[in-house]
């Protein structure tokens, strides 16, 4: 028998961006090029980020905190047919862990200036991440609904459906 | 005033792979070609992977259950030099979530067959994501210290080290 109970975790910060309303927002980094936001972690946890400005870009984990509760399907931003949650990076999912791989600009001390934000000012941050290309870029993979979906993801915006 | 606390994770299942000890196992996907494993949801979360198969990959993001603790700088599989620790993968981390980028073969009701699994096995899992190109593939990224690193992560295992 395997005992599943919850985890804990801690945010580490949170991060500064333009966004404060859920609504009206980029859905993913591709429709936030640009935009600026920062990371600032505890002057403490400096060391942390040794050596990361080598890397330019990061995987940031974070809590979607404005997201309560979840369904297994639903209709993501991107399309306007219903899919299981997990064939979606929408908010509401069982566990609200939000995914962005962001251009790092800069790093000066504990505070990271990043772009292509599409994270809502606020937001708890759960782990940082340098971003491989070696490990993390794939390209010849089929994207499933993605693929067909009526709407782009350079522009469409946010609505209140995972509020 | 930020008020920042703790926030609980329920794992959605755990995966079943052929690591039984987290020494001597592969540290990145890349190392792990072929390798298969298995995971299972409640069969009552079926709904949740409705129209997965058209994904060829997936995010996964695990809690690296057997890392207690962490440091700001340490040594990663693949150098001999100290980094800061949100510059590498290390499961020893603020917030001990490990991600993996696997390929989907097959998923039958609630159960996926993925491979190139990294991941120990009995390692509960928090989220599944797909993995679409045009949001996470990016080529042209500075490695920062893993471009120069010595050793391969299609070879090198692991030790005891974040145990």
């Amino acid at each position: 028998m395997v005992l599943i109970t919850g985890i804990v975790f801690t945010p580490i910060c949170t991060i500064r961006s333009p966004f404060r309303d859920p609504r009206d927002m980029p859905v993913q980094p591709v429709g936030a090029r640009g935009v600026r936001g920062t990371v600032e972690l505890d002057p403490a946890c400096a060391a942390g980020l040794k050596d990361l400005s080598g890397f330019s870009r990061i995987i940031l984990l974070y809590h979607f905190h404005r997201s309560e509760g979840y369904a297994l399907e639903v209709v993501p931003f991107l399309d306007r047919a219903p899919h299981g949650i997990f064939t979606t990076r929408a908010p509401r999912r069982p566990n609200a862990i939000g995914l962005s791989i962001l251009k790092l600009v800069a790093v000066d001390g504990a505070t990271l200036t990043v772009e292509d934000v599409d994270i809502l000012d606020g937001t708890p941050v759960l782990d940082i991440k340098p971003y491989v290309p070696a490990f993390d870029a794939y390209l010849d993979e089929r994207s499933g609904w993605l693929a067909a979906a009526p709407d782009d993801p350079r522009t469409v915006r946010s609505d209140g459906r995972f509020c």
